[in-house]
């Protein structure tokens, strides 16, 4: 009960009051969160008020959450630490699609689309269409791979963000690839984004010079039968802040082009009037237990 | 922007998006921050999965507070770190009375109250008179001392928590030291209690097989004139609890006796039937500038 002055008897407390019985993994993971938190606090001799604004902090962020908005996984966004967790867990084989961050907008069940519908339901950005097949590292096609994909609109924002100005599942669809594992869908061509700023999150970014925004991005999640899935994004060559990205989610091989086509061939085949702009990539998912 | 393996270039790419304008104190807690939970989830493999339970968990934990309930306080408390940080913060002098933490109910504001006036509204408890004077280091009485006081009632229950059965500031006072720097004031002994475990700190010790009781004690929060306040507890000698206090906050310095009492000179000079139990106590500040 004695508190030596650099508090490091506090931390053995801590640590000691796991109970014998603690599931062997939390009590790891418990542990390294008590002893960082501590050295943290005690590298930086936190004060009083600056504990209490963390606290502070902390809550208006819990408060901030909603059913359509997730402010902690900004946060960690902001932090770089869930591009960090992506990285250490994904141990996907060679050429296979790498991953990225899930991002705060996966909130909403997207809306079963067949191939070759729109999710651009206002209509409103530069027509596009996407289109791929979903693969297995040795390069055979997996039929039937389910791909749910989001983004935002042309002006930025995702559905759930505008409930009064776009349709939900806007910029969302739920495609089930062909039996050659082909997929392709219509678009707007996506739109560089701030990430939400008006609650505790953009208080930070404000408080520390950094600007909020995301390169232009496509959000996909795919799943085949036997493989593991993957959670990643297609980014737009060229676009802005693909050097800067807000929560540092950008991989080098994710950056596709979105050409600009009048092929009337590739027209027809997607029933869309010429010129349009087309991205055409292909994800690889690694055969794993995960499916 | 390629991320390698072991995910050291996130860190780095963290850490310098802050701009060159940032505070400086601010920049050392986000470096210190960033870096300290770069390496929690590097050292223990931080899973895909655990880093979403850990969103819902501090998700749940702010949407658990409310203007009469701070579950973050309680989740810094049950980890240790408001008494590290009390303890880094504790430069009080020699002799001066040992600081301890806040805890989550001094959330409202203890109503004003006359010397000797009891704080036990409900007269449920073991009859109690507790007192002493407020004296600067160097044994000087500080008339006009303030001491914000609050404590759970017999049954180990803050007003807060039961706004249905206790009426607000019950436990609760704000007194004024006299022209000698004494103060007195009646009340119950107050009990152990459980920290509230219905939200998810109540998970969390559950999971980890603690006890979620704290020992017996009455807050105090004094401020003087040209004097550091202190925020303390002075805990009942004899309690349960003493030695494994959830929230890690007992020093041996503040353990008092409840003694009882039927001294008939004591009983006259408090107005107050004998017997009753008697907590008698010095409050000492250290002089500073944070009056
Ligand atoms: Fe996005
Ligand atoms: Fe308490």
């Amino acid at each position: 009960m004695t508190i030596d002055a650099g508090g490091t008897a506090v931390t053995e407390e801590a640590v000691g009051s796991l109970g014998a019985g603690t599931d062997p993994r939390l009590r790891e993971l418990l542990t390294g969160l008590i002893r960082h938190l501590h050295d943290f606090a005690r590298e930086t001799r936190l004060t009083q008020e600056e504990w209490e604004r963390a606290i502070g902090f902390l809550t208006a962020t819990g408060q901030t959450c909603t059913d359509t908005r997730q402010e902690f996984i900004l946060l960690s966004d902001v932090l770089g630490l869930s591009m960090l967790v992506e990285t250490l867990n994904a141990d996907r084989g060679p050429g296979a699609t790498e991953s990225t961050v899930l991002g705060p907008f996966h909130m909403t069940e997207s809306p079963v689309r067949e191939l070759g519908a729109d999710i651009d339901l206002v209509g409103s950005g530069e027509p596009c269409v996407v289109s791929g097949r979903v693969l297995s590292q040795d390069g055979t096609p997996l039929p039937g791979a389910v791909l749910d994909v989001w983004q935002a609109d042309a002006d930025g924002f995702y559905d759930v963000q505008q409930p009064d100005l776009q349709p939900p599942g806007n910029g969302r669809g739920l495609f089930t690839a062909d039996a050659a594992g082909r997929f392709w869908f219509r678009t707007c061509v996506p739109s560089p984004y701030p990430i939400p700023t008006d609650g505790p999150v953009g208080d930070l970014l404000r408080a520390t010079g950094r600007h909020p925004y995301r390169p232009a991005h496509i959000h996909f999640i795919a799943t085949a039968e036997g493989h593991a899935p993957v959670t990643t994004h297609i980014f737009v060559a060229g676009s802005d802040y693909l050097d800067s990205d807000a929560v540092f989610a950008v991989k080098s091989s994710l950056v596709e082009d979105f050409a600009t086509t009048d092929d009337p061939s590739l027209a027809r085949e997607f029933g869309i009037p010429n010129p349009f702009r087309h991205a055409q990539f292909d994800l690889v998912l690694t055969p794993g237990a995960k499916a």
